[in-house]
């Protein structure tokens, strides 16, 4: 038996899980809460944009699950053994870069910096750089517009250079003493790899590609003079970095004695190059060309893949196109919407002021309600459009309440505010050449909310399939595993002996999808208005449109 | 000591005031509500359009409340005896039919109709003839445009001859056995004088107005040729109706013994024309050239004047101006917010669940937030648009919410886009030449409701008055009382000698002014292209002004 153990680090917690190569069993399971912090993010009392981690909980979190899940999978499997596991593979979130020392020590591991917040890894949801990014945004779109033409011309404060730039103004003294900057995602397989020269990790194009600005067109990471503009010690900082960036078909090194021992692993099994998590999980839901993989969370992460032999279009308003970033052969294609669960919960508890119960209550009370019924028509924008409009300056907007309209019906007009931005990704991607012939969707909305899924099998009037694995970032990372470790000979072999989808599909209503495609056209001219793609946009029917709407199906329900 | 009564009809009761002329004291007062149906109202269960009253209510409850004011100001002053009052000025909701027979006796009334629900008064808000309305909106539109001008271009389901059709259609039965159809507003005063003629009753033009159709200009009513058109036994009905409406220096008729003896006032006093609830209501907030009234309530309503002798130019949305609607010898100009007092209650008990109470808690809430700090931005047509916009078909809006949006900001929201419908309103009618020096506020919510009041003062950049009396209907009935009893020579010796206004001066805070001034070409541009105003609009800043305002704001609050 081969198994491969995939190493899933999240926001709050590391996840280890070992599947069997040969048919994607999952044979044990664990995961370890970060210690440190809130729920293992450093904060700072006086900026709200800060968060941090500790590279040590990393590390001890990472030592902790894996052997609960070895022993789970030893419990539970008598045919198990620890010396069955052949390969590991990392995920995990990104941009979240941390600096090290020469020896490859992170900062914030030295006792001289285990107390700065500086010194830690800096997550990718700390946002204490955004003077730096919107600096970053400027030079680039005037000297180097191909740096940020695919990003949507904005440059992100969650990204690697604006974050090691504000790191050399707020805390020069730690900058100094960094040897070098490496993604999370990287660093975590160059310990396991015991590798002590930075110089000699192995990093991955997934994480490189648009956020640090890396691509092959321009000779890898942003030129010299490009970097001099922002701060001549980042010029310097570049020769300390990497030249070329590797797809998951590298391997990033082989497990070390120590990690070995510390674990009940085999010393020298290899470790794959690390991605980043809805990656690894578009991988693990069995993306392959022509399938999209949607994981469905507190926000949403489509992928797509389109081989590396075609010409790729640019896709307006889809940010980073990057060759690698997630099956090696391919073209990675990343989009995305900023809120999705979080704006369900924005409305139950931030505005409804309701218990998480509240959300059953309200699905009990609309899953029945006919497209159109409730008259109602929302923006998901709330956190900002990241896909197709890339702007974070914009704002959820809700129209055609009446004084009779309830609770529930604006929750379901939530839901399909963001059925509609999903639909907008799909055309988008479609009409510049990507057909997509088969949706997969993963994560906890995805596996629990049957209401959202019919939704969105309605208003896209296709089928949505459901990953088979609950842990499907963990599964990926196992099957890039599998490959590097031979079990496989390359990623489509592997997807499909490890992955699969669940017995249960979301058909479209045909009749249903009719009224959502009038809804959906309503929806795009005020998507069009309001996010400034149509300057001249002639609203005066949009609410006359609903309520004829809302009258018909009134009276059809 | 000369004393008026006013009796104010309202739609779930009927209140007696009892006033001293010379200083407007208010020497006693008494509220009855109407027995039958659901507060006062009859309901069909088959039909939520329908709405009717029992005209004998209406007697029954008139009946008590003029003995029990009679009672408290007796009571309350020794000095005062039923025999001081010289005079009876009667409001009422309109437009509100009621179909009675040749002896002027309510068909409803009479044993073969008491169960029948269209020989009933037919409420100011049924809307069973919706489809009468349109009727009648098209063929006026094409053989009549001048019978609608003034309104919008749309006959409205509530007014006189959409209901008189719709029964005919109905009910035909009914309108056979009525011999004429009268407004409650012009009925009660014919009862309380014991006209037993239809043909005696004198009309109010208040009543008359656009609801009926009716104006000088094309000879009273419109001709036979027009409703032959909708249906020749409306052109048979007009012969059984009225040829020439009175304004309120006019004397509907002189108390009948037998109501005096039913309540204890001296037969003989004259009665004042019936009017509109919100027209005496302006009268009694002091309304004259200059001076906007606005009753702010469930809805709200907006009266001037100006001098007939001026030329009026027609003002574009606003519906209905009439010559002695309001004042005898003033055009009345009459606009009106379709939801406020509603808007705000759907919010707090429709959407949040909350009781009455949550309006306190939210109103501590962001009572102290600066203007733009939120940064929402709301449309207030929930219920449609009445003015300047005249425009049932449209609905609510919101836009600018975050993540973190609240419901105490969107509370906040809502308030301020009425503040914004309302300045609508007043930049309107002064574009047209009518200036506005001075605005009064009467109803509950301008008593009660601080931040309103003061958001209303800054959003309009002007000072908010509020009315001196709480019952300012029932106490411009009285004014107009004490002006047909010859107490004072006219109405505006009347006003000054008998309403006021309270201590309490909202007065505009110039910094927070100028942020509304920003907000409000917001709120413009958002107004303009969903009311089909601007058919090219650019709407694509909207959300990024809103945030840049909310992140000026936040920092200096």
């Amino acid at each position: 038996m081969s198994v491969t153990l995939g190493l899933d680090f999240g926001t709050n917690s590391v996840r280890a899980l070992l599947v069997r190569c040969s048919d994607g069993t999952e044979l044990g399971t664990s995961v370890a809460n970060y210690p440190s912090g809130k729920e293992g993010v450093l904060l700072d009392g006086k900026d709200v944009h800060l968060a941090r981690q500790r590279p040590s909980d990393h590390l001890l979190s990472m030592e902790q699950c894996i052997t609960g899940a070895l022993k789970e999978a030893s419990e539970k499997h008598a045919d198990f053994s620890p010396a069955d596991v052949v390969g590991i593979g990392v995920d995990a979130t990104g941009s979240s870069p941390l600096p090290v020392d020469s020896s490859n020590v992170a900062l914030g591991m030295k006792p001289e910096f285990t107390d700065n917040l500086s010194a830690q890894c800096w997550l990718w949801k700390d946002h204490t750089s955004h003077a730096e990014a919107a600096a970053i945004t400027e030079t680039a779109r005037k000297h180097r517009p191909q740096y940020v033409a695919k990003c949507g011309n904005t440059y992100s404060s969650e990204w690697f250079w604006s974050k090691i730039w504000r790191c050399l103004k707020d805390d020069p003294a730690v900058f100094s003493a960094a040897h070098s900057w490496v993604e999370f995602a990287d660093w975590i397989p160059s310990q396991l790899a015991g590798i002590n020269d930075p110089g000699a990790i192995q990093r991955g194009v997934c994480m490189a590609g648009h956020k640090a600005l890396y691509a092959d067109d321009w000779g890898g990471l942003p030129d010299k003079e490009f970097l001099t503009m922002l701060d001549p010690k980042l010029a310097d900082l570049r020769d300390r970095l990497y030249d070329k960036a590797h797809d998951a078909s590298t391997v990033a090194g082989e497990l070390s004695p120590e990690w070995a021992g510390k674990t009940g692993l085999g010393a020298g099994i290899p470790i794959a190059i690390g991605e980043m998590d809805v990656h690894y999980g578009a991988i693990g839901c069995g993306v392959s060309e022509g399938t999209l993989v949607k994981v469905i969370g507190t926000s949403t992460c489509d992928c797509g893949v389109v081989s590396a032999d075609k010409e790729v279009a640019d896709i307006p308003g889809i940010c980073g196109i990057v060759k690698g970033a997630i099956l090696p052969g391919f073209y990675g294609i990343e989009a995305g919407q900023s809120a999705c669960g979080d704006l369900f919960k924005w409305w139950v508890e931030g505005v409804c002021e309701g218990s998480p119960d509240l959300h059953a209550k309200l699905t009990a009370e609309v899953e029945n309600l006919l497209p159109g019924e409730s008259g109602l028509l929302a923006l998901d924008w709330n956190n900002g459009n990241r896909t197709v409009l890339v702007d974070q300056r914009l704002t959820g907007l809700l129209l055609g309440q009446t004084l009779h309209t309830s609770q529930a019906e604006i929750y379901r007009s939530l839901i399909e505010a963001t059925a509609f931005g999903a639909r907008m990704i799909i055309e988008r991607v479609e009409a510049y050449g990507v057909p997509i012939q088969r949706i997969v969707c993963a994560g906890g909305i995805a596996e629990k909310n049957g209401m959202l899924m019919q939704i969105y099998a309605d208003v896209t009037g296709r089928e949505m399939l459901v990953s088979g694995s609950s842990q499907a970032c963990a599964l990926g990372a196992a099957v890039g595993a599998s490959v590097i470790a031979g079990i496989h000979p390359d990623f489509k072999t592997a997807q499909e002996a490890m992955t699969t989808v669940k017995d249960i599909v979301y058909q479209p209503d045909l009749e249903n999808h009719k009224i959502y495609n009038q809804l959906f056209e309503l929806y795009q001219q005020v998507h069009d208005a309001f996010g400034g793609v149509n300057q001249s946009a002639d609203l005066g029917a949009v609410m006359k449109d609903l309520l004829n709407l809302k009258e018909r199906q009134t009276q059809n329900s």
